[in-house]
């Protein structure tokens, strides 16, 4: 009864059942999502996926945020790209109990949809965004951690479920019809992990979003799949998984929200590595602050949780992308730095001596007793001299999440190289005004 | 190495390369698609996605088969309605190694994509057919039949890579580009059995063959993906499956020809009901060779390979997508119609009083010692009266295959309602010609 269970919920949910807290993270991760997306435009995996795909954009319906003079293109091809751009930094957000990155996926289809379909208000827009977001994170919690572990990439494997949710939602889909959205979605099962690390794995999300925005739309021309996608014996849970908490974790709808969980990044590299950027800043600091530099430093030690080095324990990476998966570039940037964004993952400068010469400073050892926030970073500059510092929960993290302040500094730092000065703030403002728009379409436009 | 391995023998695959019986064979299965794809034009799960996704269409760049007033689609469009209308009588081909449907999902990427970048001759696409056909055949046998046991549809989810291996073929892609397009298609995993008797099943071959579109234009145009899509330890065949016999099915690519174990079906429905088909309907002669008639059976009983009531034990379906995984219907309108076209598969029929009558007759059982191509049929007529026919290889099977003039009356009859008699009579021919043609979109002008 799962996919039935989940379609009646999302179909009967209502802006009145959301909490203040929960309004609050739907808008923020919105937020987040918008300023990933228009720093990613400029992208290669972007501007590739662009021109290769250029010959088949339909009618110019919604926009590809980030572009020059506003473009467009079909829905369908707004809601790929724009996924793409959102992820390509590995910048976006993080539900940290599942590690999908929520807001791509269900924004990219649901903005392209809401300028097709216009006028979509904010509010409705936020409603449906909340929807696919429960929707995506509560089946990647009936997974978690097997699927992951045997190789899916669990953004974009529960992604288009939950963009397809979110596009019947403001297309207004009935129980049934919800179903049939959800049982196309959950067909087309995106993304292995071995693309990581290349242009693919920011195209899981992108295409995830079409995918599911594609459900929506056919299930709502009348489309059939299955009624049981989800849960039946060979439905989506029991093929890619040997875990099924489906029905457990479906009880808490509406009760656990799990945007509220959702964080978000201040490095724009997977989020195992962040405690070792932070840690590194800090390590940074209390060089300076005794007048020492990173030069002085033999040995750079971190101690980490197991999955840093299974998936970022790249120690020599050939480039920006590589890089995003490699501890000991994280460690390397924080301690030369003092900071790790989008400019800290270019080519040049994963490719730079200097840099180089940090990163095979640093030994990354694992500490099982470690949690996946915490780290130590140790600093031996010989003679007996050490610099330590100790992340208990990195910067970003639920537990030291950022603040609104920090969002926005993060966004116009994104959206700046793209929109200049004016238009980034212009842009930011649409955001944060979402809740009050009547089309948003017009914040759209903006971006 | 199996996915550099697959792009080195694809992209160096020269027409010279192919044995006059692969030239035949792929043919065959070029002109049994078209048929299928004309004949399932009409319907609705085909003009339900037409209409539904019609809103973002691109430049028409690419027929859709058996449309009125040739209507054209862009490519990627054209590709997933075609390969929706090819599957969704279940009447396409079958590779019986693997039960994959081979031709649609790489013949719809491939015709789309000839028209658009036209001219493409006819050697070159049964070039890029046939190179496209063993890539999705080899993968599905690396898996079988593990893959399927656990519920992926094998023949769009090996499908994806097929339909970019051909695509990219005709595109000219080096051998790196190959790799990359096969990892953007390998990574999107489309096709869960649990959708089989709805209009998501054929969906998963239109998908899949858009996928594999999408997948090599975009690798052509430098997206990156992984150069061990396939063979890594969180790649394509591990991911999906706990069979893994890549490098040993690899092997033979060039000297076993998988296109040359492509059977085409007589009936459209699950392969596993052809012997039962085939049995009833010799059944039916003999009764009518002793004057009686289906109403004198009291008990139709047929034992069957262990597949065929997995597949198609629905005793009571509720209309003709229902009808094609129930080997009841399948034994009923044999025994009472001594055919089954898809006119025996229509709606009306499967509710049909004295076809229900039939059904209820007839009980299956499971013969573990029996072969997938064979069956019983004992037919009772009380009084110790009984009528029973073996079948040892059903018609359609490589043992007992179609004939030219069998598949030209199968594709006339498709093609008749949709194009009209002379209009199938043409497109038949250009068909028949494609060896010769110096354009294909020629010939797809005349489909």
């Amino acid at each position: 009864m799962a996919t039935e269970t989940l379609a009646k919920w999302a179909t009967s949910l209502s802006y009145s059942d959301l909490p203040e807290s929960v309004i609050r993270a739907a808008i923020r991760s919105f937020y987040n999502w918008v300023g990933c997306a228009i720093g990613g435009s400029l992208h290669t995996a972007t501007t590739i996926a662009h021109s290769s795909l250029e010959p088949f954009f339909g009618s110019p319906q919604s926009s590809l945020l980030g572009s020059q003079g506003g473009m467009k293109a079909d829905a369908q091809h707004a809601a790929l790209l724009n996924g793409i751009a959102s992820h390509v930094h590995d910048y976006d957000d993080t539900h940290l109990d599942t590690i999908i990155h929520p807001t791509g996926l269900v924004a990219s289809a649901l903005l392209a949809v809401s300028e097709w379909k216009r006028p979509v208000s904010g509010r409705d827009f936020i409603l449906a965004l909340v929807a696919g977001i429960e929707a995506e994170c509560k089946l990647g919690l009936a997974v978690w951690p097997h699927h992951y572990d045997i190789g899916w990439h669990i953004t974009s494997t529960t992604g288009s479920v939950g963009a397809a949710v979110a596009v019947g939602k403001v297309l207004g889909l009935d129980v049934v019809a919800m179903q049939h959205a959800t049982g196309v979605a959950a067909t087309q099962v995106t993304g292995l992990r071995e693309m990581f690390g290349s242009h693919t794995k920011s195209f899981h999300l992108g295409r995830a979003a079409q995918n599911g925005l594609v459900a929506a739309v056919m299930a709502g021309g009348g489309f059939t799949s299955s009624l049981r996608a989800l849960e039946a014996k060979r439905g989506w849970v029991n093929v890619v998984s040997t875990e099924n908490r489906l029905e457990e974790v479906l009880a808490s709808l509406g009760t656990r929200w799990e945007v509220e969980r959702n964080a978000f990044k201040p490095f724009p590299c997977g989020i195992v590595v962040h405690p070792v950027v932070d840690g590194c800043v800090q390590a940074r600091s209390k060089l300076a602050d005794a007048s020492l530099r990173i030069e002085d430093v033999e040995v750079v030690d971190v101690h980490v949780h197991p999955l840093v080095l299974e998936l970022t324990g790249k120690t020599e990476p050939k480039d920006g992308l590589e890089g995003k998966f490699s501890v000991y570039h994280g460690a390397a940037v924080g301690l030369l730095y003092g900071k790790a964004t989008p400019a800290e993952y270019e080519d040049f400068v994963v490719l730079d001596p200097a840099v180089i010469e940090v990163r095979r400073k640093t030994r990354a050892t694992v500490d099982e007793s470690l949690r996946a926030g915490e780290c130590h970073v140790r600093l031996d500059l010989g003679d007996n001299k050490i610099f330590e510092v100790h992340v208990d929960h990195a910067v970003g993290s639920l537990q030291s999440p950022m603040s609104d302040g920090q969002l926005q500094a993060k966004f116009l730092d994104q959206c700046g190289p793209v929109l200049g000065d004016e238009g980034a703030s212009n842009a930011s403002d649409a955001c944060w005004g979402l809740k009050q728009t009547q089309d948003v379409a017009g914040t759209a436009a903006t971006l």
